[in-house]
């Protein structure tokens, strides 16, 4: 495997060199591409299922775990719902040539700050085909290269998608080198090594995958290792909403990672309010972990929680619930705890919700609403290409606006900066245009 | 030293916690803190004089360099001027609580896109007091705490501002945790080591500096390393403009990043172009050093460029030459030597100047102007906290928006995401609002 390293860098650099041309082209050409591969993908879908198909054979064979194989399998309905979210990205608005700032410093100086391609993304994904599909289109729509690793599982659907992912683009005179399929492990960590080559590395699996590619690339990384989000009910909560918030933020898709894995409680609302919920919960199948106050007020009905708790990510049917003497208290444990995702309040306290949205350290905060609502679908965005926790932005869900940079354009005359120095300085006009 | 990693760790927090407070604070009260830092510093004048002529005469008997001298020294003149400074980033617009999307997702759930402060910046810095002063002002502008590393040659200078901000700060009951000085080398490295209390670092440094904060933190660091910007004349490049823009871009301030360090030159015009421009370096005192077919058109004028020379930023008033075949080349050269930073053609083909800003990967792209103008306050953005050649945003030269990120905040009225899912799905609405 020594050798792949290198050859790894010379396909990302090819790839670049595509994505440059790609990059050039005006957004209606970059969306008849898009169109081209979901004709090329339909004209292929019976090499695909084929494809799928022996992926899945093998998988049985193996014994690939059920959720696992419930992504990896392509039906005939699934792979139309596939094509059909393509032609959806070809309808986006185009993430690219926006013009953030247009400002004139002098007669005839003008600046302009203009959305462009990032360049090469890397994206790595566990089983399920359909990402593949995605990404690449998200990719090709906002002029960038892409790097694909799919699982290992999925190698023969990934290779037969990326086949006719490759037709496609060649139907529209375009290099296929600009979608790159990886099929080993080994090239996966030689990709995180290609920070002069790949400007994005978008990791989609499990928080401790997601945490390794962060610890070991230099490469900017578009995702959350954890989502340890919580439900906060106030005082002055209505007690009937708060339990159906919580309910919905805990059950709706408790794998999800804007699901709640604590349920903060204050003190003179819990003993109302706990009795309410929790039989609620308890019909729902989830497993509770109460503090001594919780306890005291639920009684024997759930198991004790302790500090680890507070900082787990069951990703399943569990929710820890603590009692807080404050919203003040609320917020410290939200701070300390909590991994910056999505943050929500229940409370018909005005002030009081204004205080945790300020106080809160999170990229949602969220005011008498579902934490499952942190979504780029739900936002509004048309695609999500990941959720980011870290504090600069892109943060939150991202659309396509996380596939693009900008470049700051600025056109003279002849213009140089020695006029604009010195004792008999020029001023600027900085004059903003339409 | 190695208590005082956890000290360190602590104050951290301390600076964390009052920035939080800060945080919530209207804009009118944080200007009013600047404001009260400007007095202080006026009311402070003689002590921080006296502090400052003490670090100068260590520093003259330590034979410090003189241009480090020149930035360490600051008199009654450079003091008012500085202060001054301090009240313009009073007037700057708030970038704080900007609402950069409002967007109803159903009747009663709205969602917001709206700015909020980083939380706590780590700023290192060379020997200039003076950047103390701008970004602890600017820090407080922008609602965020701040750990600040000075030179040790300007620790006495640097202890006397910061006691008088403190005072400042106090006088309007802020708690001066929020503006912390660090004196010692190990504290910096401690420093890097924070990236769950601080969450940007800013260095102001040499290139080497820069490179071994980028190297030894995981948190990130907005600035860059190098700044190898590139001049391309073009074969339709008006000759005396050309001749004009080079000047001003190699000598205007040669040491400055902006500062182009070697000169592309198309073929066809380098034997009018260059026999006019090389004279002109020569009386500006620059030390020019060519490519074989430069020194062919210029003889003996001229030392041989080698590869190393592309890959060189003098910071002085020195320059590489370089004759290209075509604009392709003069893009592969800049898209393989340069550093991202600032890129500039002159020529009189539009068609070219197209090509080049579409094709060139750097930050900025200017065509008939100087590199030069890459600049915060040129751009009109009132401040600059720094430039950053990084590829994802904030990128070129940063203003008030690179010390700030955004929150999504969501309203709802009991909305759970239930109602959104499966058979009967309620859509959303998503209209933006006004």
């Amino acid at each position: 495997m020594l050798t792949s390293t290198p050859d790894l860098k010379t396909l990302a650099q090819q790839t670049r060199s595509a994505a440059r041309r790609l990059a050039a082209l005006s957004g209606e050409a970059r969306n008849q591409a898009v169109g081209a591969i979901a004709l090329a993908l339909e004209a292929a879908a019976p090499e695909i299922l084929a494809a799928n198909a022996a992926d899945c054979a093998a998988a049985l064979e193996e014994g690939l775990a059920k959720p696992l194989y419930g992504r990896l399998k392509l039906d005939e309905t699934k792979l139309r719902g596939v094509i059909a979210g393509v032609r959806d990205v070809a309808r986006l608005a185009d993430p690219v040539g926006q013009v953030q700032l247009h400002r004139e410093l002098d007669t005839g100086l003008v600046l302009k700050r203009i959305t462009c391609p990032l360049g090469v993304l890397g994206v790595i994904f566990e089983s399920r085909p359909d990402a593949l599909v995605q990404i690449a289109s998200l990719a090709i729509k906002s002029g960038n290269g892409v790097i694909l690793k799919g699982g290992r599982e999925a190698v023969r659907s990934c290779e037969a998608l990326t086949k006719a992912i490759h037709q496609g683009l060649s139907s529209v005179d375009l290099d296929p080198a600009v979608v790159r399929l990886l099929t080993t492990r080994e090239e996966t960590v030689a990709l995180l090594g290609l920070d002069q080559e790949v400007d994005l590395i978008i990791p989609r699996g499990s928080n401790a995958f997601v945490r390794f590619v962060q610890e070991n690339t230099r490469i900017p990384v578009l995702g959350h290792a954890d989502g340890i989000c919580h439900l906060y009910v106030d005082r002055a909560a209505d007690v009937a909403q708060a339990v159906a918030i919580a309910l919905d933020a805990k059950t709706n898709y408790p794998s999800a990672c804007n699901a709640i894995e604590t349920l903060l409680v204050h003190e003179a609302i819990a003993p109302k309010f706990l009795p309410a919920m929790v039989p609620v919960f308890q019909s729902a199948g989830v497993e509770l972990r109460g503090d001594d106050r919780t306890q005291a007020l639920v009684g024997a009905a759930i198991e004790p929680a302790t500090e680890a708790d507070w900082a787990t990510e069951y990703g399943d049917l569990v929710l820890a619930i603590r009692v807080v003497d404050s919203l003040e208290a609320a917020i410290a444990h939200i701070n300390t705890y909590g991994s910056r995702h999505t943050e929500a309040i229940a409370t018909q306290d005005d002030a009081a919700a204004a205080t945790f949205i300020s106080q809160v350290d999170a990229a949602g905060v969220f005011h008498n609403c579902s934490t499952r609502f942190a979504d780029g679908f739900r936002y509004g965005f048309g695609a999500e290409v990941g959720i980011s926790t870290q504090k600069m932005p892109p943060r939150g869900p991202v659309g396509l606006e996380g596939l693009v940079t900008y470049k700051y354009q600025l056109l003279g005359n002849g213009h140089i900066v020695n006029t604009y120095s010195g004792e008999h300085a020029r001023p600027f006009t900085h004059r903003d245009l339409a």
